[in-house]
């Protein structure tokens, strides 16, 4: 592929942004990245961050993520030592996009236009 | 909210990033804004940008987005006039992101892992 940085020279398609994309629309996908790009954490943690996900699709997403090469499990510091989910070095660089994707957001989103608040406010999560 | 723009003091979740969130899982999106992130077009030119999209698919993504203020339809300078799609300003400043996400896709992704290749060279989609 030719493709160059210069976004200029850019063509309206581009085979790799379309896997990034295919990435992205997995449903919670970008809500599971997030909650670990503020650091490692365990499955409840990851769970408490991302309003009406279940268990089960947790699980099965952050499964799909460990697979892409975005996070990965590790036996955290506690003892009894437990298992933590971390992004990769691929996932962190993703990660800090999404941040911008944040900053976006706090920039033109109004979120009382579009579905229901979170249970709890935002800044009691952690 | 009192959500720092210093990434190091974010929580996990964040309201107005769940919002943008919602956006980009919606299948095709980002393809779509991807696709007009390189200029005005119309509908059928966006189409050709993205494999596998029904022209029904693309024209209730295109609502969506519209309903979203992030594309707006226009009609262009060619005779007969015809309508066109292009970015908003608020649709503009998510697309610089999207590059990011196709830069880091550049550096990171390799499509042949993935699903089949579109059906025609990248180089080709103008």
């Amino acid at each position: 592929m030719d493709h160059s940085l210069d976004p200029e020279t850019w063509l309206p398609y581009c085979p790799y942004y379309a896997v990034a994309s295919d990435i992205l629309s997995r449903r919670w996908a970008p809500m599971v990245l997030r909650a670990l790009v503020t650091g490692p954490k365990r499955f409840g943690a990851i769970a408490a961050a991302i309003p009406d996900i279940t268990d089960k699709l947790l699980s099965q997403r952050l499964k799909d993520l460990e697979d892409e090469g975005l996070v990965e499990r590790f036996l955290g510091e506690g003892r009894p030592a437990r298992v933590e989910y971390r992004l990769t070095e691929k996932g962190t660089e993703l990660g800090q996009v999404l941040l911008d994707i944040n900053r976006w957001a706090l920039k033109w989103v109004d979120p009382q236009d579009r579905g229901p608040a979170p249970k709890t406010p935002a800044t009691t999560r952690r």
